[in-house]
């Protein structure tokens, strides 16, 4: 089983090291990276990644899984990218994403007609494509598999490690990651959190998710 | 303020990604990489990890962590990292851990007279030193900081950032992360999975504790 993640430059590391943690314990499994080249590829707060194979080289890889995070915005408008995610796609056996990493998915096409989830607040942009967009924690149409927002990439690897090996095999994961969350604070989604602070955090991306939007009407719808 | 992350051979990956994710959104704050030397570092399932400082050349930290991995075993044996920490901790605010990095601090004896927790598997071996071990998702004392197993490094990442910051700051990143933890199984703590999978689990262990326990009568006892 090849799981191949494609890295881009702005990826938000948690959404690709919260599933690569999950699918690195999975039976016979072998994850690589996959970037545009082989230079190292700096994540939106400067975590470096180390790509194992090229949008060129890459094998067919079973699952194919996009981060999202500020580089998507760059991320939609690759050509080779969006080209590899598509060639890609004809084989594989699931398609995924975490975080915004659906935008990317969707900008390539391959969420057309398929339930999705996205970070929440990406929801209304997801929702400009031909997408049934679900304010879920992970959704699960046919092949394709998205997460939520950032985290949501850890309970996203546990349900696909489900669906290739198994309960057993995902339950044992778990127990080893020790993923009996306690988080200090009620604050992981805009139902839970305070006003105050849903809308601080909306108003520090209004800038980002509105250049998203039209760039996304622009070239998309 | 710096945060220095120690990394080495074997490290678990998400034990140092999941604060890492909190502590790079966090205010006027520098998150630092630190090895042994400036090669890659390669984690327990292959990611590697580019350092930006080694144990020479680092500046002084405010925030010193280490995360755990199967590496901890030679690790806790590496007198120039054991010399770092030392060094390191007399002037760092704070001194910290996820999962098995506990075992490192202590072997270091940067744990000695406090309250701590570490991975649900080597609690026994923390408790060789000592260290008041409690069986909490994150333990504070003083100016310690220590996380449970893998995924607590986020809770873990968040108490700090509460700390530093304020509530206020930490539940804006709670936020951002979208961390509304939603596991599918409830498999995280051997408290709550079905003896059959934390049978498996000790079983699959074994060995490494047990090395590791010999090892640590023999060195720290």
């Amino acid at each position: 089983m090849i799981v191949g993640m494609v890295i881009f430059p702005g990826l938000t590391q948690l959404d690709l090291t919260g599933p690569y943690e999950v699918f690195g314990r999975m039976p016979d499994t072998q994850v690589l990276l996959i970037a545009e080249n082989l230079g190292a590829v700096k994540s939106d707060y400067g975590l470096l990644f180390i790509p194992d194979a090229t949008f060129e080289t890459a094998l067919q890889v079973d699952i194919l899984f996009v981060p999202g995070g500020r580089g998507v915005f760059d991320a939609m408008q690759n050509k080779n990218l969006l080209h590899f995610l598509k060639k890609q796609s004809v084989n594989a056996k699931y398609i995924t994403s975490v975080c915004t990493g659906a935008l990317v998915l969707a900008a390539a096409g391959l969420l057309n007609g398929y339930k999705a989830t996205t970070h929440w607040l990406s929801l209304n942009l997801l929702r400009l494509f031909d997408v049934e967009v679900l304010e879920q924690r992970v959704v699960v149409d046919r092949n394709r598999i998205t997460g939520g927002g950032v985290t949501a990439g850890i309970d996203f690897g546990l349900t696909v490690a489900a669906e290739l090996f198994g309960e057993d095999v995902a339950k044992e994961i778990q127990l080893f990651m020790e993923y009996d969350p306690a988080p200090p604070f009620n604050s992981g989604s805009p139902k839970t959190a305070d006003k105050i602070t849903v809308d601080r955090v909306i108003d520090d991306r209004k800038e980002i998710q509105k250049e998203r939007e039209e760039m996304i009407k622009r070239l998309f719808t």
